[in-house]
């Protein structure tokens, strides 16, 4: 689809996680947190069993809910999503046991199967997570549910300044669907380690297959290529469910159907990767890496991550210094095979944009212009490789005084 | 070498570079710099053409020097290294023209050949470096070679807070040898991307091929073991001159004679790594991660190097959090093949040590001991990954408000 049709295909709606047919959200305060004022009990729920896909964090240590989640998904359909902020319950002894408990408690308030939960949890790792705020808890939330998923979007919040949601409608085989999801971002809370979960609803009528197939592989343009400051949660986990309720003849295949549903899920899932970089911690600035002329798209990944994670570049970038040189050092130590001679760089936002660096070299350039246009808050580094075809996109955001600071203070 | 035995045989001496008998240095204000206060031209010298040894970084940015650096150490036998800093010389279309000037010029001056020159330049990249400065300079460069390293040591600093000058002495074979050293570590100009260079001498008679073999093989488990910010710069490298004036019988092979001058080695390298990780920019702590129990090398250098790259981690260190989740965190996304369930892991420092977590899972500890341990300026963490003979140690420093002021600067 190119950028026309799918302007005209896509559009953005009012939702979030509820947009979709036949979703229901809410969001709490149950007592896991210390300050009431913040919610920490989230629950989206969906009245017809969903097809489920997810894709977790990588990294070797993973929390118990998503150990939990796991079995779940991959048992079958899935009707609700329960989230605690306050505490990631990993590292924990009885981890997988209060993640098990979550499940069931709620699957006998809802009057479904346990198998058909889904259960995340972010926060602080290694205390151990109490059952008995969830368990009083989860009447309120289930009798509070809605057809509006912003109460939800803030349960999940822990550092994160702005819930995050994002919705879209578009048309398949005649039918009106929608895609919606909120997200939450690289925030700490007591402080601990960042966390990104991501939950995303359609009233698409696909099959289990393809919807499997349609998240892992956006996924690997979209949060995969975000980074705040390159360290892996443990609780990461992007779940989507797909209800069917939009009435369209079921996605089998990869056909135009399933074209339309992939342009719809990356829409939100850029968005919501954008929103979740310019919300980084401490954050004053998005930053987007733009690579294009890349003989493959790997290199081309693996060129733009590079730069958007180097912290001399992300502290430039807080400094509104064009400082040039860091974007090819960060080329350089990429692990992509660059021929760095035939490398342009070029610093863009909406104040205009600024040609710093040609075929690896130098050129003159307007300081105060650069200046200009790395003081706004969306930044755009664009490197044409002038090697190949390909493109990527990679994004971040600068490095300031607030991230030390909010990473540095005492658990208390 | 067991350590009793190294504790006899390498005796720690001053006069860095100069330790070694017949080498000279001197380090001169030359005009590079606008700060006429701050030194910016270093030279050492040796008055017998010395064997040479070099590692140089792994950006495939690399600087111009680095270049003409290495066609001369291939080619045969050193006599002098100069260094500028103020400008690294990088990127710029006439580099590799000036770097080969700034060799003919000291040649001239030392009536040496410019094969017999290493070049070596740290400061901001992509701004064309004047030969004008450096050809006034050398002259009077020249005329200050003395038998102290204490002026080239600071005519090599960019944002280093403090010279880094390390020597020591041993016997081989009935003589007494010296190796001393000088480094300059991750500091900005202007600012600019880090830059770690090192410049190594020593008296002992050795044969090329085991000097390289020497360097090679201690420098993976010293300078390729630290970390300030992750960023590898354009003009990494580090030199060791081996003049024979010791009067050793050669050294050709791996035998007793061998190991003494390896660990001596050694001992320089790990105290220059450690000078360079404690002054890493804005750093107020030297962080170390010692990893035992591993099953084979690699696995303990990746996950002792992983801990000591995490921002996460390094944040907190700033804040003395004993928040050891993020060194589990890290230790999950660092590629290593680890049982998470078998790792131990704990916190040390002059004032104590406490253990923080076990088989993976936290323990009970005092947060008011761990405070206090953590408020040392020199911490270590252990990580007992229980399933193996192999260790590693890695070094690090902590992420500050200063690092982020460092490297915001505008570049004026």
């Amino acid at each position: 689809m190119n950028p026309t049709d799918k302007e005209n295909k896509i559009k953005s709606v009012n939702g979030g996680v509820c947009a979709a047919l036949g979703f229901y959200a809410g969001g709490i305060y149950c007592g896991i947190r210390k300050n009431r004022t913040k919610k920490d009990l989230a629950l989206v729920y969906s009245d017809t069993p969903a097809h489920a896909a997810a894709v977790y964090t990588r990294n070797l240590v993973k929390g118990a809910p998503l150990l939990v989640s796991k079995e779940h998904i991959d048992g079958g359909d899935i009707s609700a999503i329960i989230c605690n902020s306050g505490n990631a319950n990993t590292c924990n002894a009885n981890g997988k046991e209060v993640a098990e408990q979550t499940c069931k408690l709620l699957a006998d308030a809802l009057g479904i199967s346990e198998k058909a939960v889904v259960v995340a949890s972010t926060g602080v790792i290694g205390q151990p997570l109490d059952i008995t705020p969830i368990a009083k808890g989860i009447p309120a939330l289930v009798s509070e549910l809605s057809r509006d998923g912003f109460a939800a979007a803030q349960a999940i919040m822990t550092t994160d300044t702005m819930e995050k949601q994002v919705a879209v409608e578009f048309e398949i085989g005649g039918k009106t669907c929608r895609l919606g999801g909120m997200a939450k971002g690289s925030g700490m809370i007591h402080p601990d380690m960042a966390t990104m979960l991501v939950f995303l609803t359609t009233d698409v009528c696909i099959s289990p297959a393809m919807l499997k197939k349609a998240l892992k592989t956006d996924v690997d343009s979209t949060f995969n290529m975000l980074s705040v400051d390159g360290d892996t949660s443990t609780n990461d986990m992007a779940v989507l469910l797909a209800n069917g309720k939009a009435g369209n003849a079921e996605i089998t295949e990869e056909n135009d159907d399933f074209a339309v549903f992939m342009c719809a899920l990356n829409t939100v899932n850029v968005a919501l990767s954008r929103m979740i970089a310019g919300d980084g911690e401490g954050a004053t600035k998005l930053l987007e890496c733009e690579t294009t002329g890349a003989k493959d798209l790997a290199t081309a990944k693996t060129a733009a991550k590079s730069v958007v994670c180097s912290s001399l570049f992300k502290a430039a970038m807080f400094g509104a210094d064009a400082n040039w040189g860091r974007v090819l050092c960060a080329l350089g130590y990429s692990g992509a095979d660059l021929d760095i001679s035939k490398i342009d760089v070029t610093f863009r936002s909406d104040a205009g944009e600024i040609v710093v660096c040609k075929q690896g070299f130098g050129v003159d350039f307007s300081e105060e212009k650069a200046k200009e246009i790395l003081s706004r808050n969306e930044i755009t580094v664009l490197v044409n490789l002038n090697d190949g075809a390909y493109s990527a996109t990679a994004w971040g955001c600068d490095l300031t005084y607030d991230y030390v600071r909010i990473n540095g203070d005492y658990r208390t």
